[in-house]
């Protein structure tokens, strides 16, 4: 009743006071060895934007974030990883929550063993093959947790398919929504401060024009307020 | 003349006015796919401090640096690039020079052949082997150029055995001298503003004792003038 009666004051509605939520943002990192590594391409302004918005309607935060350069928003608790295995641990750490959206773009795949020391060039010699290893499955084993979150939403990266690849791993990841947007270059979406997504849900899909990323997220956020309040 | 009277009215030594100067910097990227890729841990830090000593001696620097996000360095022309086969072709198109630093950590190897489209994730399947393919050795490239600076310098990043691996490197590339560190995690001198490295000539070698990089920066840079003024 304070709350409210504050909000009334302050003429801000914060419709996600008391709730959890939990926000995934930015690349992994999976070393080879001690100077090398696999990544992916995310600066992290999708995931930090949804985070800051979700804060502003008045949830409780924790960003777990992998390596960006983007100055932390206000508001939110961050948990810094580089590895999926990291951000995993990170994550489950910070259940139970009201909603989890997984933004970050996971490595599916991490080098099975990282060497140690520095992998030397040998000159003439083939180069040594990469042997992969399956990265754990985060919005998966969240969406299919003993605690999971009434309302788990996942991103899609797709270069192909967006649609079909998006309505696919919104079963088999146990995922609420899943926001689905084509990241081929020529789009300019990674990286850049616009994106235009897919809304996938259980009911069916709606396209959200092309919009700044603080105005997906802002969006995205109202519809996670009006799913828990229902 | 008229930039020695002037030199003398500022009070500004400019020994390397009228000189030509090619730096590398940062990490190159080298794509799996259209969101992965290789990556070396790279601020850039070090190779845009030594841009900015030559400068301010008086040379007219190219910085060819990687994706790093630290700002150009004033009064230095910077081409960017991503790859390292982008790398040497714009190091060779910056030649002729009086002296070439390379302190870019350039990638060993790239993905054979990178695929158009995003690799998707089959589950249950093991992921693919990465093919790895030789980078062009771009300071060997140099070393041996027909139209080789005077001078030409390359970096040793070595996690193990530094001043063996450094004098060996310096004779396969040649290279006049190599600058060897120590970049074990432990070190902290990866992505620090500290460095300590080791100077490797054909006459022998010397310790220099941990600074920050601005100060190997000068202390290169004055080593330059003195060696292309000799």
């Amino acid at each position: 009743e304070i709350v409210s009666a504050i909000e009334g004051l302050l003429g801000e509605p914060r419709p996600l006071a008391g709730k959890k939520a939990i926000v995934t943002s930015g690349p992994t990192h999976e070393p080879i060895d001690p100077v090398r590594y696999i990544a992916n391409r995310s600066s992290g302004k999708q995931g930090h934007a949804i985070a800051a918005a979700l804060a502003r309607l008045g949830a409780e935060v924790t960003l777990v974030s992998g390596p960006v350069t983007i100055p932390d928003p206000a508001g939110v608790s961050v948990v810094r990883v580089e590895r999926a295995e990291e951000m995993r641990d990170a994550v489950l750490a910070a259940l139970p929550a009201d909603v989890a959206v997984m933004v970050a773009a996971v490595a599916d795949w991490r080098v099975a063993s990282a060497a140690g020391n520095k992998i030397k060039k040998r000159p003439g010699e083939a180069p040594p093959p990469l042997q992969l290893a399956e990265n754990p499955d985060i919005l998966k084993t969240v969406g299919h947790h003993g605690a999971r979150p009434k309302l788990v939403i996942g991103f899609a990266a797709e270069t192909e398919n967006v649609a079909d690849n998006g309505r696919a791993k919104l079963e088999r990841k146990g995922a609420d929504y899943i926001l689905a947007n084509d990241v081929s270059p020529a789009t300019g979406i990674m990286g850049g401060d616009r994106n235009r997504v897919k809304l996938i849900g259980r009911e069916g899909s709606e396209d959200w024009p092309e919009m700044d990323k603080d105005e997906v997220a802002a969006k995205l956020a109202a519809l996670i307020a009006a799913k828990l309040s229902a």
